[in-house]
């Protein structure tokens, strides 16, 4: 690319002849955590601006399942027979989002939980109080709580006292459209001004380095939005740009099925790195691997390029995939019997069958005798309910008899559901920070345009859970913000 | 951190008063990058200015081992008696460089390989036409050809035909300082203005967005020198800047042997990414897990926390270092014999001993049964002189027999030799591309300042290697910028 044709994402004050128009925050994308964050910032009393690119909100989350990521002893999970606390809540996000989780988000994230689901339900998101027991993940039911993590599974399950955190709007299959729809309408009706059909180009930061506002481009035409109190980024993440996959995450370009509206370029990202922040675990993505459901697939071994499993089966379906793309070189099988073997709901090739374990090890084209191996010691343990390598759940750990197939769970043919969980490095609260951790003034950021709070380490819900708590979070900051 | 107390990487041209001092190319650092693009930037006619912060120059490369990665068929290579090609050294790196090679740099390093190469000599770099054998590596003795990556190692042997290519300067053990003493003094005495004791406090960019400057502060006083054609940054990598590695590279902290001088803070990743830089693979770390020599240690089987193997053991130690902190959480132990085992050169605990391999097992606290069965499949192959499942050469992969022992490979305990990889984008001129991939006019990077050809998939020798041949080229390309 030309220098000369590089896109300016920040605009020095010097060169703007006019604001055509100000507010105190200005809001860039109205997917969940944009709503989230008008919501809060016009409760707090500012006036808001909310552009969105495309012809009306809702953006991925409204593609999305709908499940909500929130716990430490909510109303639903109450009413559904669930006890849960704070403490386990941040036990098992702190044991699960990878090896440097951020423990203050993570703090107020279980802290501020409860009261977020009741500001869910309050805006008018409904919950059907029944917990959906056969799978983790989105429900096909109308049930309104589900497991959508590894909390169940070794070693999470010995670390914090398991619970279902999975939040569902009532509806049937993806629930997201529900969700956006009723955060997109309180939004609309809060008072804050919703531009559709409208970009935002460039932020626009003064000689002390602050933002002080953004230009537009709608219908072709630029102008400059002063923002008063400060400038939300929630415009998404970049699945849907090739060249920063390329730069950032290339790993993820081997999973074909991509999650994400068109405005997922990035844009949100670029801005706020030419703004001076820091982007970071900008190669994870979330990367689901769904053997189920049923979940009886469970019962069945996962193994690699070299006949060795490298994860225990049971663990949540986002963790499955990620093993098997950034550990094993997007290579894996399920291996199954004939008892444990049920058609997946989620179309899956059989890569292999085999009279005998020989056989299928040979189909497979695995190292002579290697599947052998394994699968002699694991029905070994299995005879006794015991998976001495990954500690799998009793339920799951069965002898696999002949004869055998196999179900291909390679990159390259079968995974599912991937986005970028890389992004803006923020604070608390919302605040966009640079590479030495300072805030930068007058730019916030929510959503996946920021790095989420688990990566590696995804737990469905954490996106919709992170963009709206965070979102909020943000939408305040900006609003008590003094004005620029 | 207070906002009000960020460091500002980048200052406005409108916040200078006066220019101190102007000069057509201001390099920033004064180790292996620096004097290469100071030297080319010279004898391409530019008047060239390096600052170098400590007080003097060197920097990491002279407390490196001072292997030079390069190929093709050099002189040094033809004298010991071996063939190379550009097209096999290319292949090699594309296929070693991790799941994104750089195709265009990598092309450019190979084919400026082998004129490399007589530039180092014809700078008076010394290198003794003797090949050593025993070790891959840097040699105790002063020969002068090594291997110092996995060419000879499955699957990179059957890839394209190896090679060595590490080229150490004449000197017995760590040979960094004479290489750097050479290329130090050649920059000194070039022609280029060498201060030292002086930092780059800041980049100065105009209202289009382009580097013209830099603020300088020695002895306290800060100055503002107008850089003419551009500003290279080789300010070396971030290992020593705890909350970088905290926000970028997490994995990394467990290693407790860093490499790197005190200037290796990121202070030019920070001003490059402030100046709209993309800062890319910042998750990734040379990480050197050194089982040999002697080699007669790769007969060794390098376990997991599971008792599974995870690579073949004869592969360079710098991909076993990699493999065993990112894809098996820093947990490795590598289990002997009588026969096989010699005290290793790099001191290393033994983990446990076992007069029989369940005994071992139960030393290490395996799973039960598990390290049983991975020597049992091991030894049935060995004996053929096979490794079906890593490709390890015949030479290395025999039996072994009772008793045995291990050696602690673990991260916490052992791992060795670790800096980063992760850096400013740059193309191959050296320009620092932002995340759209358009070069920032007036602003260049290299050496570790930015990311290295291998990330993942080091070999040694190519951080010297990419810092001076890219380091040259950035050199070329400033001086013959057109003046801002």
């Amino acid at each position: 690319m030309d220098a000369t044709a590089a896109p300016q994402h920040v605009r020095a004050l010097s060169e703007i002849e006019r604001w055509a128009g100000e507010t105190d925050v200005l809001v860039v994308g109205l997917g969940c955590a944009g709503a989230a964050a008008t919501l809060d910032a016009v409760a707090a009393g500012a006036e808001v601006m909310v552009v969105e690119r495309a012809g009306g909100g809702g953006g991925t989350s409204s593609m999305s399942g709908g499940v909500v990521y929130l716990g430490g002893g909510t109303a639903l999970q109450r009413a559904c027979g669930f006890e849960d606390s704070v403490e386990e809540m941040f036990k098992y996000l702190m044991a699960s989002c990878g090896p440097a989780p951020d423990e203050a988000k993570i703090r107020v994230y279980c802290e501020e939980s409860v009261a977020h689901y009741e500001w869910l339900v309050g805006l008018g998101v409904p919950f059907k109080a029944v917990f959906y027991p056969h799978y983790s993940g989105e429900p096909p039911t109308d049930d309104g709580l589900v497991y959508s993590g590894s909390e169940e599974a070794h070693p999470y399950c010995e670390i914090a006292v398991p619970a279902p955190r999975g939040h569902v709007p009532q509806t049937t299959n993806q629930a997201g459209w529900l969700l956006m729809q009723t955060l997109v309408a309180a939004a609309t009706g809060s008072g804050a001004e919703v531009r559709v059909d409208t970009r935002c180009q460039a932020l626009v930061m003064d000689a002390t380095r602050t933002v002080v506002g953004a230009v537009l481009r709608c219908g072709g035409e630029e102008t400059a939005i002063r923002a008063r109190r400060g400038v939300i980024l929630t415009a998404g993440g970049f699945i849907n740009n090739k060249q920063m996959l390329r730069t950032y995450a290339p790993l993820l370009r081997q999973c074909k099925f991509r999650v994400g509206a068109e405005g997922d370029d990035g844009s949100g990202v670029r801005m706020g790195m030419a703004a001076g922040g820091a982007a970071i675990n900008m190669s994870m993505g979330s990367v689901s691997l769904p053997i189920i459901p049923p979940k009886t697939l469970q019962k069945g071994m996962l193994v690699n390029a070299r006949g060795q499993r490298f994860v225990n089966e049971d663990a949540y379906y986002g963790v499955l995939g990620e093993q098997a793309l950034y550990h094993q070189d997007g290579v894996a099988y399920l291996v199954l019997d004939a008892d444990t073997f049920v058609k997946p709901e989620v179309a899956r090739d059989v890569a292999g069958t085999g009279e005998t374990i020989e056989e299928l090890e040979a189909a497979l084209a695995l190292p002579h005798g290697a599947l052998v191996d394994t699968l002699a010691f694991y029905n070994r343990h299995a005879a006794r309910g015991e998976d001495p390598l990954f500690g799998k759940a009793p339920t799951y750990t069965v002898p696999l008899r002949p004869p055998y197939g196999a179900l291909d769970c390679r990159t390259a043919s079968s995974l599912y559901a991937v986005f970028t969980l890389g992004g803006l490095w923020t604070n608390i609260d919302g605040e966009v920070l640079t590479p030495d951790g300072a805030a930068i003034p007058g730019l916030y950021a929510a959503g996946r345009t920021t790095a989420c709070l688990a990566a590696p380490g995804y737990s469905s819900g954490l996106s919709l859970g992170d963009g709206t708590l965070f979102g909020r979070r943000a939408g305040r900051a900006a609003a008590t913000r003094p004005t620029s």
